[in-house]
């Protein structure tokens, strides 16, 4: 069964990016952490502890499409056209962006019908795989909206002071998760989280 | 060798406490999820899964004196004149609580020389056992200063949305952590990361 997932590598103090935008290098020490190599399609590689590798590859293999808010997709300057996980990337905003012409149909830019618009075209292109959705903004509207079934945190061991937080002010507050899966790699612990309907 | 930590439950946002003040029965939630029974110097148990037991021994066995801020202290109503873990606490504050007359000495309102003055009062009081700091602003300034040993994350699989974060606006970010000790327990993730000094 496959499932509707955010996934975010974020601070000990609960920042997705620091101040001004900044951080990754803390943020995803991790992927070049370790010794076990694992390709992705764009043919860079993830190098982590072997404890990672087979949620790097899960993550990798799992998704079939992504969702993401006009936010991230601005701030990654649309991946330069091409996302490096090789999949359609639905993202979610007013207006498809200004001299956005894209060579392939590898974004599809979802301007009506919010998250839950998105994350049904991600599903039906995704077929039997995942669904990833963004952090932030998305990530806080599908929770509200019950329309997430997982969420991975990539906690690592590093604060950043301030910044972008990972869900902010959760209109569904507060929220119960279940038990997590645990995988301790090197710079970052995994955690997987189920969601659980709200009682 | 005895450590100088701070230890908080918090939210997967990121939280210490909820808004106003609330969210408590999510962020200590664990310390009743389990059957086995911790018992503490006040009379009242933790009762926690297993795989907590040995961590909430510890915790309970291993400080000699705690050092916490005013708002903790005026939020918890001073503990009624007696911490729960009865061992003397130190507290950071501008000014003695008005109407403050303790029955015991188990209190110590440090007026000057701030967090470290009352780290130091702490440590020579424990002895051979841990200074435990409260989180908040005492914790980040005793990050800020390198007063601070390790940081106990007892994680919680809720998330409250908004409130108090564990470690608001640190001065001294980005801050590196080492590598955490991990215990799964029931509704709780304990993460044990030790400070790095930053390079």
């Amino acid at each position: 069964m496959p499932k509707v997932a955010t996934q975010a590598s974020v601070s000990l103090d609960g920042f997705i990016a620091g101040p001004e935008n900044g951080g990754f290098e803390y943020l995803f020490a991790w992927c070049r952490a370790g010794d076990v190599e694992v390709p992705t399609a764009s043919g860079r590689s993830y190098k982590v502890a072997e404890a990672s590798a087979d949620y790097v590859r899960d993550m990798i293999e799992g998704y079939g499409a992504l969702v993401v808010g006009r936010n991230q997709f601005d701030g990654m300057d649309g991946w330069g056209g091409q996302h490096p996980m090789r999949v359609q990337v639905f993202v979610v905003t007013h207006s498809v962006p200004e001299g956005w012409a894209p060579e392939s149909d590898e974004f599809v830019f979802v301007t009506e019908g919010g998250v839950k618009a998105a994350i049904d075209q991600a599903k039906a292109v995704a077929g039997d795989k995942n669904v990833g959705v963004g952090p932030g903004i998305v990530a806080r509207e599908a929770l509200d909206e019950g329309l997430l079934d997982e969420v991975r945190l990539d906690l690592v061991p590093y604060m950043l002071g301030d910044g972008v937080r990972f869900v902010d002010t959760l209109g569904s507050a507060p929220r119960k998760f279940g038990e997590p899966r645990v995988i301790q790699g090197k710079k970052v612990t995994h955690l997987i989280y189920p969601v659980e309907t709200n009682e």
